[in-house]
């Protein structure tokens, strides 16, 4: 069973992985799976509408979780690290038009590696430094895993084009039939 | 320089590579590119809108061409083949509602391959015996190949919705406005 927790666009003010732009409209989602023996999983995942091979993903094990709880010196437990999380990305989203925003998104690769890994990060500014909230290394997503992605999103923009085609026809529909006892 | 030459679905009587079904339609393309130096190549691509994985190309040069000549005792050169290849496609095309088609297509798998190259043939049945006019040896795409089709699938699916969104919105706008000035 797979739960869409968060999917939302985000501005990343460094993404010198692919382009040369210093900003970047890229989008986050974070899915929860859970097994049938109630193993729990994230799974981060950023892509770009604009760069179909754009794809950088994590997942989270609880296991995993723990590891990263040491390294970067959470408090939290598993359980309530998604929605954490989500409150980091909406403070970022809500400052995204500010022109001096607190918290920012960085996307950083590895300058050594053309291509791999990335490190995607929630930084508060202040008046004293910078704060690293969360920082987590995303894989770039292989061939494999692009073919995949690409194959989702052709099957639901398909799905969409014909809920569009269908409504774009009724409303078509409605509004001749409308104006024709209205001519009468 | 990249000319569509053809693009159509027809039926493949058999195409036991990936699916049970006995019968399956496929989009064939054939496609002309040419280079700065005169270079002449042939695309030929197979591709199931149902299924986005599937992917069959064979690229066709000049030099090709000549062995395919020698191997199948074709009689024309380089520059008419495409325009009776697609002769051949379309005369089964004209058939393919028949209960009792003349021109067939199908498409064989190396049954010892999981993956790899299937066998496009032509094949006309008479009286007497199947006739093959041309069989192509494919080859499957791989998974670079399938991801840059794949996105380029979307880009125009991309294309196509937005055209359709526009149109709606136009139609939508006209039509209301015609009922308001009717109303009146």
């Amino acid at each position: 069973k797979l739960k869409m927790l968060y999917s939302d666009l985000v501005i990343l003010t460094q993404k010198p992985c692919h382009t040369s732009k210093k900003k970047a409209n890229v989008r986050v989602m974070i899915e929860l799976s859970t097994t049938p023996v109630h193993r729990r999983d994230l799974l981060v995942k950023l892509t770009d509408d604009t760069d179909p091979y754009f794809l950088f993903t994590l997942p989270i094990s609880e296991e995993d979780f723990q590891s990263l709880k040491v390294q970067q010196g959470l408090l939290i437990d598993f359980a309530s690290f998604p929605q954490k999380f989500i409150d980091l990305l909406n403070l970022c989203n809500l400052e995204q038009d500010s022109d001096n925003p607190r918290f920012l998104l960085h996307l950083t690769c590895q300058s050594t590696m053309v291509e791999g890994c990335a490190t995607f990060s929630i930084v508060e500014t202040n008046a004293f430094k910078h704060l690293n909230h969360l920082s987590l290394r995303l894989i770039q997503g292989s061939e494999k895993e692009v073919k995949e992605y690409l194959a989702a999103c052709l099957a639901s923009l398909k799905a969409e084009k014909q809920a569009l085609d269908r409504k774009f026809k009724e409303t078509e529909d409605d509004l001749c039939r409308q104006l024709s006892y209205t001519q009468q």
